[in-house]
């Protein structure tokens, strides 16, 4: 039997990480030899969820095609967002649940999607289906991952699904779900030692909105005002990102996950575009975005719909 | 609720039309709003299942945005096997057991494909996993579906999964599978009556093969040399398919359901192609590949190879 490799994307977020290794624990139980890999670095709020109980982080890779012929993904399927070397190994299966684009197989695969607010959710239905316990340490790594991608239940992501999936795993976890969320949510806004660069870059994603080119980052934070402290420094990196990436606009997402409010900090020839879409007025090239927490569900529409 | 339609792929075979009725099934009992609809004429095999289980055939579409915008499509995905105006609608949901290619959503979506024989094969389990019973008429259309694919499991698309699931839908439909899966299949087999144009058309998809335009259409028969004695004019049908649609080869197999080969007969500029991809030497623009049964398995990623 071929060794798999189980990835989520680069840029690797807690439900790319914790559902790589989970789906692994799944799949070894059920008497296949996988392995869980990472496409990058671990981000404070992963590292938080990963040591709280005890896991090790999957090895990291930049190539797979180099050490197996058959992966397994698992949070993605889109090409530009896999491994470098997707293209010369064979996807035996995908659990995901995003779109699907940009992605083709030669033979069939088992392919999983749901339209749910995170991987981990159905990966949960998925042992259940397959006769097989969760363990307290999986449990922990699922409702760590549906708090992430939900923001404890605060995104329009989130599904019904998702928050009962939450409460049975978290039951079977330990933990409180709303303490140890909020714990591991905060663990991930810490910016101190982060560069302006850095915490532009850490989740951001470029869109083609009619003829303007868009780039979203987001931050997450317990305290605005100390992501705001650095407005000029941040401001300056923008702005060095739409000049050397011909950015037509770049808004940067303060979300606040306490009172699940964002700021929008935005530079670019297009920053009307984020006045018209969200009706609100940039004073110093900022705004609040009242209950805007998901750049998929709640920015990307109203702009795409105002520049598109 | 917006009424959402079901279907399989045009060229209708008999997991296609029963799947897209057995899904009608398990939607309706857990409360949506669904109705399964077919894209063409039905063959002779699945007439006859039809007719055992008491069952009336799907209503026939030519187009589905006049009528819905929402779809879930069941035992395929691909672009070019589906309705002519699916890039006009929104699909919700795929039940599939083939490649994924040429598709592409907005919005994340429910897709569930495995790797096993059959669309039905996974539908039995998807009862199981919501609770739901199967009753005597979807137990008879699905282990029907089973059998099609399979070629009563002598197809190496067929897994010990569709098998089991066969045996166990059998005995909720009380037939005798080999009883009644012969004469199903042999109800396939009837030629007489049917124009070369229907005979080439009746289960025949299109694949994109890097640049090639490649269409396979497959005949199940008791008796090759009947259907060879209407050689030329099946080529001259052929050729016409090929005239009108700009397809670079046309490859009909003709599949004996007793001892489980197929006689390929091809048209068209890369005729070598099949040469090339099953080591045969074509006589007349015909070959016999020992136990190809499986246009899936056996013919596509050969063929796939050559060209792509």
């Amino acid at each position: 039997m071929t060794k798999q490799l189980i990835f989520g994307h680069k840029s690797p977020d807690t439900d790319t990480i914790c559902s790589a290794i989970v789906y692994a624990d799944l799949k070894k139980q059920l008497g296949y030899e996988v392995e869980p890999v990472r496409l990058g670095e671990l981000n404070g709020e992963t590292s938080y969820a990963l040591d709280y109980f005890n896991q090790e982080a999957p090895r990291f890779v930049e190539t797979v095609a180099n050490e197996t012929g058959e992966v397994i993904l698992v949070d993605h399927n889109e090409r530009q967002q896999s491994v470098d070397d997707i293209d010369e190994v064979e996807v035996k299966e995908v659990i995901d649940h995003h779109r699907i684009a940009n992605f083709e197989t030669k033979s069939p695969l088992y392919y999983r999607a749901e339209p749910v607010g995170c991987t981990a959710t159905i990966l949960n239905k998925m042992y259940k289906e397959n006769g097989v316990e969760v363990s307290e340490t999986m449990a922990g790594l699922m409702v760590s991952s549906i708090i992430s991608d939900s923001l404890l239940f605060k995104s329009p992501t989130c599904t019904a699904e998702d928050e009962k999936a939450a409460e049975e795993l978290a039951a079977k976890a330990r933990i409180d779900l709303n303490e140890y969320g909020l714990d591991m949510l905060k663990a991930g806004t810490d910016i101190s030692g982060k560069s302006a660069e850095e915490l532009i870059s850490l989740d951001a994603k470029a869109f083609d909105m009619g003829e303007a080119n868009v780039r979203i980052a987001q931050v997450n934070t317990v305290d605005t005002n100390e992501v705001l402290s650095r407005k000029e420094e941040l401001e300056g990196a923008m702005q060095k990102e739409i000049d050397d990436n011909g950015y037509d606009l770049f808004v940067l997402l303060i979300t606040d996950i306490l009172d699940s409010d964002s700021t929008a900090l935005t530079v670019g020839d297009k920053q009307e575009a984020v006045e018209k879409a969200f009706d609100v007025k940039l004073e110093d090239n900022k705004a609040v975005l009242k209950d805007v927490v998901s750049r998929k569900k709640q920015v990307v529409p109203p702009l795409n719909k105002v520049l598109g």
